[in-house]
């Protein structure tokens, strides 16, 4: 037996509810503040950005969330994805392990980020909203928010960080056969790009620059919201479908996995797989080792302080707590766009502190070879970010081998690479590097986080 | 109900046998001419170009040939792949039609293409064979035996079409990661390529020119084969999965088709989804009505010659008896490559002679229109090869809602366009022609078929 295999559930499987961890968590999330008052902030707070069934997702403690049967009925497209045991993988490493992995790829976009697209496009048609705005770095994001526009009739405003609008045509002609308007950011549009722009008319622009500018257009008009990837509650809420399917599948496959291993930028995918398994876990389960893998030139969880910061450059959101590099820090320009994010989910880095998860960072060359030898054993070509949780995955199986014992592991094949050959060009004609951030624009990022007194 | 329906079967329903229509012919195929004598050729005739289960494969009057284990076991990779309703098309549309597609995409490369691949480098691995060498004109085919290259461990050389070399870096990148050579096709290595550089140093290559070099590389050596991945019967055979699963998939649906469409550039794809329906016709079974759609810049199908003629332009093949424009004949520079060969498939050829499908020709921004289209409606962006087939379930949905009647229309979506968004960017920034080819150059083609004297 040399070949993958592959676990199907049929669609009656499909989860009926979203799991939040938030129910099963041994200490509380710390509350968002409001920026100018440091006060925990209230659903009317959030009212001109959200409509209230995500905001009241945001911060329910419920375990279950049910997800209603319209978003079920769109999931049907291309959930439950499949779980497959890597075996022509193992072959290759000579390794005792039995690797299996989550496949997203089978979206209409390509990854994880329909997941969530499509409920937020749900409840804001729901709610009577015409317009979304979002930011999009590597694109996947905003051609996830453009498929689910069109699908429930609602126009989409994508600000695309300008270097990736310039470098990756391609998704942003994706985004535009969906139909989505595509601006590159900083733009003309909006107070906060104009800003940008008069200090440097040829910014290359950011995720936490493209954030302010879409934040900034839906909090003008009554009939917009806004929509984020990642980072927030209710979007690694709507991922856990990934995490419920695996559990079933893995069951299927007559295993349970001993390491979990996610990529994380905002954290949604990783969220996702890992958060089911931990609440499973924390109620008296058996115990998973987990594993985060980020890239070494954005290392938030591994070299971040968890601290409150805003979620923009042009801090017009609510402070969260989390791991951040400071909200001013720009990493340097390597190929897993999706990752390229100052701060972390606050779930995934409450987590962390409480000591669930762990977390190890990776330059993107050695991402690249793993995602090469699993793409020659596998076929399946993996986005960049998708490539860190290869990494990880391979790690882990030289482990199991140098140890000579077996261990299944698990990780998330968030997205394919389809749109990032680019990457692949650069990586077979040598010409891909590690890039190091910036050691004194990092201190100095860090230095710059607002100062918040924590009530005890 | 707003959505698609996808119907899935499980694993263990792949098929275990390739459905051989030769079996249900009302007429012989004719035989294949050896160029020189003008006589039927032998196996041992083919021998230095394929493994001898291939060529047998190429001639058998059995109904229903085996899938060998470890072909089912890669296929398990992403087969059976998924039929779907297209509700949000048929709403969009406003049809009473019921519009079913089968989609291929989800394969590692991204078309049917592997279903060919991965028996035709099985057989070549089981033969000894080290080396196997094929032409790519879009990058499909190419990046297709690559990836059943890596999984058997066969080197593969791939002859890519110039033209396309250039201006698709991206498919190139794809065979170079699952480790394939990939050259521009005419290259130096071959007296072939060598003899069409001589005339013309930046000759942009066909794909006939790239044929002729595989095959001449091919033939040299002992430990090295060549593969086709379409026109031949074995290919076709292969792709009779896809047509064979649909006929379940449209049975979970409790329903059948009225209506089958599908692109025709070499004929498998249509073959594949079409053959096992057509099979159970001529055995007595419900008569389908089925259409063939191929570019109207290369229509072979509505404007050649039933005639025999090479398979490619150095006239290194055997004579088929097909519907061609002439092995000299140059199409024009359209986006659907999978789509730009002078011939046809000799089976479909042969069932469009007895009268049992039909064949339209449409221009590709007709094409384009109903792919952007359907990606708004289902969230899956079709290749442009791809299109034609949309393009052709559309028009017959269109009829089912003037005449006020529900019939159910199956398609064959072949593969996704990820790695064609130039031509997208090209439709939407309205660059996007209807090219014409030239008719002078096709009488001249036509007049050059070679000449041969029929057995009555």
């Amino acid at each position: 037996m040399t070949d993958s295999v592959k676990y199907v559930l049929d669609e009656t499987r499909i989860p009926k509810s979203w799991y939040n961890l938030q129910a099963d968590l041994p200490k509380p999330l710390p509350p968002v503040l409001h920026p100018g008052t440091h006060k925990p902030v209230g659903p009317d707070d959030l009212a001109p950005l959200f409509p209230m069934d995500l905001i009241l997702q945001e911060v329910t403690q419920e375990r279950e969330i049910p997800i209603p049967e319209p978003v079920r009925d769109v999931y049907r497209q291309w959930r439950p994805s499949p779980l497959y045991r890597a075996r022509r993988l193992e072959k290759a490493l000579g390794t005792p392990a039995r690797i299996y992995y989550k496949y997203e790829g089978v979206s209409p976009s390509g990854s994880h980020k329909p997941n969530t697209a499509v409920p937020q496009a749900f409840y804001n048609k729901q709610a009577g909203v015409k317009k979304l705005t979002t930011e999009t770095g590597a694109g996947q994001w905003g051609s996830s928010l453009a498929f689910a526009g069109a699908v429930f009739g609602l126009a989409v405003d994508v600000y695309m960080v300008r270097v990736s609008y310039d470098q990756k045509p391609y998704r942003r002609a994706l985004m535009e056969t969906y139909g989505a308007r595509c601006v590159p950011s900083p733009s003309n549009e909006t107070q906060s790009g104009r800003a940008i722009l008069a200090q440097r008319n040829d910014h290359p622009g950011s995720l936490g620059i493209a954030i302010s500018e879409a934040v900034e257009m839906a909090a003008q008009r009554e009939d917009t919201k806004y929509a984020l990837g990642s980072v927030l509650n209710h979007v690694l809420l709507h991922q856990t479908v990934v995490g419920q399917e695996a559990m079933a599948q893995m069951e299927m496959a007559n295993d349970y996995p001993d390491v979990i291993v996610g990529c994380t930028g905002g954290g949604s995918n990783f969220a996702g797989i890992v958060f089911p398994f931990l609440g499973a876990q924390l109620r008296g389960g058996k115990k998973v080792r987990i594993v985060a893998v980020e890239p070494a030139a954005c290392p938030s969880l591994t070299r971040g302080k968890y601290a409150f910061d805003f979620g923009d450059t042009g801090h017009l959101t609510p402070l969260v707590k989390m791991h951040t590099l400071g909200s001013t820090f720009t990493p340097p320009g390597f190929h897993a766009g999706g990752l390229r994010y100052h701060g972390m989910a606050p779930m995934v880095s409450h987590i962390k502190e409480l000591g669930l998860i762990e977390a190890v960072a990776y330059h993107q060359t050695k991402c690249f070879d793993a995602g090469v030898m699993f793409a020659r054993s596998e076929g399946i070509l993996p986005a960049p970010e998708a490539n860190h949780a290869v990494k990880g995955a391979i790690e882990e199986a030289l482990k199991c081998k140098e140890e000579g014992v077996s261990r299944a592991i698990l990780f998330n094949l968030c997205g394919h690479g389809h749109f990032d050959m680019q990457a692949y060009m650069d990586y077979f004609a040598g010409r891909l590097t590690d890039q190091e951030y910036d050691e004194a624009e990092l201190a100095m990022a860090l230095a710059g986080l607002p100062s918040v007194k924590e009530a005890a």
